[in-house]
């Protein structure tokens, strides 16, 4: 990663081509002190109506279900009056994109560009914006818009829009038509409500993954009022469940982790895990029958989960945002005993996740990653399959 | 049943041998006023002494899983100082009978006396008991003893004893040895915590089913907090699921039900129900999705539960109480989306057993029942199975 971009905008340009693109898009000006002379505020406004303009965008598309990912060139909207246009800097690798190209909830459409992790610099804003100006550093989740009227959205339940909410990528595309192109891209065009305020001065690639495996980690614990001191369960440990651990060992929980892979042990550690065990390790998680208050399964496929309910307490709750397919498992009369619960959960509202973001800079977390170049996608989706990331793969798009 | 059972006491005599027993019981005395005359004292006090020792008692047994029921002689232990001994009136069948002698939740002990719903008149009471007195109408439920002392005890849990909750049938009985023996008898000793009062002016056969149904289908929505005018989905209307309907409605829920058998719509209206659909109707079920603020499943066999997951509100509750089997066609994707639960519940605490019966009186509910005689237990069993119990099967052992 290039930490020099966190600090210094005026070092994110490139060479040839890139370059050049790069100091017309006014990104330079933009990151430039407000009101330096006219000057500099009228190339600006000249620049800026450039970068408001439809465009051609450079992409990384998975053109079937094996993930050969390969350059795609997309289009983006020209920006409404309330649209920030970002130059996307770094983009994350989910799950949920391998999920996705793989066709695991559904054959998507193909060219398909992934990616709902990504952080980037506003290069242009609509007249009627107000939440960022340009050179701002912003990130963009798992959604794009919503109808912002019905009474989840008003509830700050984006997610839940009772009109449909348009996701990041692989969605029905109400403005454009098609479907929406995702953070493998150097560029999006996104309302400024769907932006996130991202501190300039944390570490911007370790952050991307916070639009998703962020705010999906997080809003449980808030959801079910994590309290410090209380034991709370992690099962699987990659790129949610490793930011499982940091932020709830940053809330005071006592956090013990389940997890596969016998290098994660340490790791977790290192997070601030409490503790942490192997799934085979069955004499230490017989230890743990009925201690927990909380648990989060992260784990991105099923498996027979009542386990890991046993360790519950009574009346507790195991949620489930990893494996998103049936339930496998879960006995109903050992969870009738204890009166447990298996819940599910999925990324949280804009608000929410700017939560999360202002809780990571503010206790100094981010994402423990691997910088990968946009050729590099499909490897290192396959080593996210394999269970390989350490614990997330950030696309360095300043690189391109 | 024999209404006026409830209502005078003096009545429960029966002829011949089975008379004279009654009548050397002293349950004819300890009905009878408080301090008539001190004839009277001196011959319950007698008769208390009989009453108190171990005695043999007549008891129907299923000897396989097959279900043939057959007469059976027990031993019921001699009171001890805090036991109350209560001579059966009504005894109902729960399903869970049928489970358990069939082995659906692993092999019992045969003979297998079951009967956790039972109502009766107690019939001697140790020297320290202060909860009852002769006379008095009694219950038992599921459990008969827990260690007091641990946690959950101490919490009203005996349910989750940490040293071992004694069930009322075929668990290891630990003050007498061996298993114990359930209410499909005539006589039963129970330490006088595990029993509850029941009031005497209240349908005697119709309160026996609020033992097990009831506080299992009470518990849920004090638990989970069901609230007056929210609506409560009923899945399942069977011996739990009325009883469930009449509770939440006597709450002032609004209460709908999805059954499988035709002609029970009509009964769930009456019993309080503002609507009720077969689960095959498809576009009815189709209007309720994400319609309920808490639904309860009383299904006693596994099916596929998300197309009534699908109905809850965002962020709410299927509690399931009666598909005690590996849970089924729960769908991790669509709870995670609506950030649902799928809770277990079973049973509740001695107090909170006592709630619902004194809430039933309150509200002059019970359960909806045939009588059978002991020899019918079998064929009842069986009709159970066969969703013919309408709604609960209670044996008067009045008539033996």
């Amino acid at each position: 990663m290039c930490q020099s971009c966190n600090d210094k905008p005026e070092t994110l340009t490139r060479e040839g081509a890139s370059r050049r693109d790069f100091l017309r898009s006014g990104a330079v000006l933009a990151a430039a002190p407000v009101a330096t002379s006219m000057i500099a505020a009228q190339a600006a406004a000249q620049t800026t109506n450039g970068t408001l303009a439809e465009s051609k965008v450079q992409a990384w598309a998975a053109h079937d279900t094996e993930g050969n990912f390969a350059p795609y060139t997309i289009s983006r909207r020209a920006a409404g009056a309330k649209d920030v246009v970002i130059e996307i800097m770094y983009s994350s690798i989910c799950h949920s994109d391998v999920h996705t190209y793989k066709g695991d909830w559904g054959m998507p459409h193909f060219p398909l560009v992934p990616g709902h992790e990504m952080v980037g610099r506003v290069v242009g804003t609509g007249p009627e914006v107000t939440k960022f100006r340009e050179g701002d550093i912003a990130g963009v989740g798992t959604m794009v818009d919503s109808c912002g009227t019905c009474v989840n959205c008003l509830a700050d339940r984006e997610q839940n829009c009772l009109n449909g909410t348009t996701f990041t990528y692989d969605s029905a595309d109400k403005i454009s038509g098609g479907v929406t192109y995702g953070g493998y891209s150097r560029k999006i065009v996104v309302k400024e409500e769907f932006a996130l305020r991202i501190p300039p001065g944390v570490d911007l690639a370790g952050f991307a993954p916070l639009l998703c495996a962020g705010i999906t980690t997080f809003s449980p614990i808030n959801h079910w009022n994590l309290q410090h001191g209380q034991r709370y369960g992690v099962i699987g440990m990659g790129g949610l469940g490793h930011l499982a651990v940091k932020l709830a060992a940053a809330k005071g929980a006592e956090v013990v982790v389940f997890t596969t892979s016998e290098d994660k042990i340490a790791d977790a550690k290192r997070f601030g895990a409490a503790e942490a065990y192997l799934w085979s390790d069955d004499a230490a998680i017989g230890r743990q029958m009925g201690t927990f208050d909380l648990m989060l399964s992260t784990v991105p496929v099923a498996y027979p989960m009542q386990p890991f309910l046993n360790l519950l307490k009574l009346d507790k709750t195991l949620v489930n945002v990893g494996a998103l397919f049936e339930v496998q498992g879960a006995q109903g009369m050992l969870m009738a005993f204890g009166r447990q619960s298996l819940a599910g959960s999925l990324t949280g509202g804009i608000a929410e996740t700017q939560r999360v973001i202002d809780f990571a800079a503010h206790h100094g977390i981010a994402a423990t990653y691997e910088m990968i170049t946009p050729d590099q996608i499909g490897t290192a989706c396959e080593k996210v399959v394999n269970k390989e990331a350490r614990y997330r793969y950030v696309i360095d798009m300043t690189q391109v």
